[in-house]
């Protein structure tokens, strides 16, 4: 069937008529987001979670040679390695983690890094033990403040040669629910997902959750690393001191409904009525409380969703709506409310590099009566 | 520690100066490549292997509801199910497999597609069952000429509404190394990976392994479907009859030395002895006969690598070269070459919509005496 719509036409404006670099798009080339579809699942299958590696990811042969160090100010310094970790009482959460660029291509100007729109989102059902647990054991002294995780990747950023490291207050890494983590949907972990260890940080930007996780060390002053300091904080201009970019937004994301066109994936969907459905999201585990659908060209005509508890405190939440969708041009809206009251915005907040865009997303949708081939 | 080289320049040229749209970034969003330091594993990751989906994956609940029917010109049309098909005799093969538009980003001027640079590859065990046996069981009809192959996703491409389709000779698909596959290394198929049937087209590019495999019909003409002639074809322009696309083409890659810069992904090394490595494959089960590595800015200075036997006949071959690294900039090539006598290209082959492009890799590494941290 030959279809001739205006939706097809690649010039379409609704989304940023902005360039990128070729730089901008090898990024996008190996750093992979989910695909919108697969929403669907309540367990993002490996392989569909979105990775955002920043430097190269390490080339583990056997995990029994991986040592986790414990040290800097505490009174008893650990080494332990994967067997020792996994003897420990062992905990699974489901967790669903966002990058903290995801839609940073949707800012005008966009900052030159991986230009995501809509993708860097999954839930995981990650096994591991408490961290909480392990630091106990390393018994910190009175004068330390801060814990700094390191990875085994490395590389240079902003001309900064330096190991991935992030920081965390003793308080926050006192959080029962931070694990560190070797299993993923069952399985060991993937390279990509940290083998043969990594954090779990749920609640927060991914960021936070270090993979390769081979040291951790007790500080007593603010750590200065690349990755805590140099990126990673909300903007507004160069001159800006910034504010650290730490708990997820709230955020909600629909399974685009009908058939793609391949190139723009835009949609087209049989008139009738038909369920929207997608997931929700918000930070430190605030649960959503609302989920609206918005119909339309203006985006002002709202309808409550049902909204479903999530499978775990961490985890996404599904919401489904039914749809009486008539023939013609339907820009669709979601918009997620969490128990804090935070609602998303219509347009993308300002942040200089683009972190923490959670404006509500546009599905553009050409509903036809004589779809079906 | 601080470095400062001028590779880390973002505006380097080495790469096109070509302006990226949205639309594209979006492909490059959704559809994931290879990580190339990930090269180093035999059998590439599960997540890390391409993918290219032109439609949406397909959400398949229950592989026992999975049919797939073989009819058309046939004396014996048939359905099969999961459990009839994995009671036929199994076979595993490691095969490599290639998008036909990886490299398209590298064209000048580029066509508005997946923007593919170097990453649209990767290696797979697969199981499943010979399709040859299937086709013998259908008994195909003398009039016939092609065997059509249809999955589950579907959508549009240039205004053409369509399920994926792709068609083979009746000679083609006698071939006995072509699979229906059910497995990757080891594991049922995840969705995006075509769940829970597909087919696997040793040694041809990877649009004619059909993914969520359904239907299989024999017809008695050519056929025209869109994904067999609306595209896949090699084109010098507009005007140009074209050739299809079916064997992938010689070539390598190489695993990028050093350590990264996060954004522009070029390499910092430190100088002294130190090991390049990386994997050359062919078409149609061509072994790689030779592996060159070129050093420095002119790229005629070429070493040949070290060859290991590829693991199996459609899978890539392992090579690897000592080079002893000097301070300095250094743009590394590799150049593979098959047993036919086919050999990479310095530069893009010309394709109108950018496929095949098996030009030679560029790495840019600086060397530096000082690099450890």
């Amino acid at each position: 069937m030959l279809v001739k719509n205006p939706i097809l036409n690649p010039t379409s404006k609704t989304h940023s008529e902005e360039h990128f670099t070729h730089t901008e798009v090898q990024l996008a080339n190996r750093n992979s987001g989910i695909a919108l579809e697969t929403l669907r699942h309540d367990i993002t299958p490996i392989g569909m979670h979105y990775l955002l590696s920043h430097f190269d990811i390490p080339y583990v042969e056997d995990e029994n040679d991986w040592q986790l160090k414990i040290g800097g100010l505490v009174n008893n310094p650990i080494t332990l390695d994967m067997q020792a970790l996994k003897s420990l009482p062992q905990i699974t959460q489901q967790v669903t983690l966002e990058c903290a660029g995801n839609g940073r291509a949707l800012l005008k100007p966009h900052w030159p890094s991986m230009p995501w729109t809509y993708e860097a989102v999954g839930t995981s059902e990650w096994k591991g033990t408490r961290l909480i647990d392990i630091l106990k054991q390393a018994n910190i002294k009175p004068e330390a403040t801060e814990w700094v995780f390191s990875g085994a990747d490395s590389g240079v950023d902003s001309g900064v040669q330096h190991d991935f490291a992030r920081s965390l207050s003793i308080e926050m890494a006192n959080n029962p629910d931070i694990m560190l983590a070797w299993e993923i949907n069952g399985q060991p972990l993937p390279p990509q997902h940290g083998y043969p260890l990594r954090m779990i940080v749920p609640g927060w930007y991914g960021m936070a959750s270090v993979k390769w996780l081979n040291q951790i060390e007790a500080i007593d002053y603010e750590f200065q690393g690349h990755q805590q300091v140099g990126t990673y904080v909300y903007k507004q201009d160069n001159d800006d001191k910034g504010i650290p970019v730490t708990s997820i937004r709230v955020k909600s994301l629909m399974v685009p409904p009908g058939i793609p066109d391949w190139y723009t994936r835009k949609r087209l969907l049989q008139s009738g009525e038909t369920t929207l459905h997608g997931r929700a999201w918000s930070g430190f585990g605030t649960p959503i409380i609302k989920v609206e659908v918005g119909i339309g060209e203006t985006g002002d005509d709202w309808h409550e969703a049902e909204l479903f508890p999530a499978n775990d405190k961490y985890a996404w939440s599904r919401w489904q709506i039914k749809w009486n969708a008539v023939a013609g041009y339907h820009p669709l809206r979601c918009r997620a409310t969490d128990a804090n009251g935070d609602v998303q915005p219509l347009e993308p907040p300002w942040d200089k590099s683009g972190f923490g865009n959670n404006c509500v997303q546009v599905t553009e949708v050409w509903v036809e009566d004589d779809l079906s081939s």
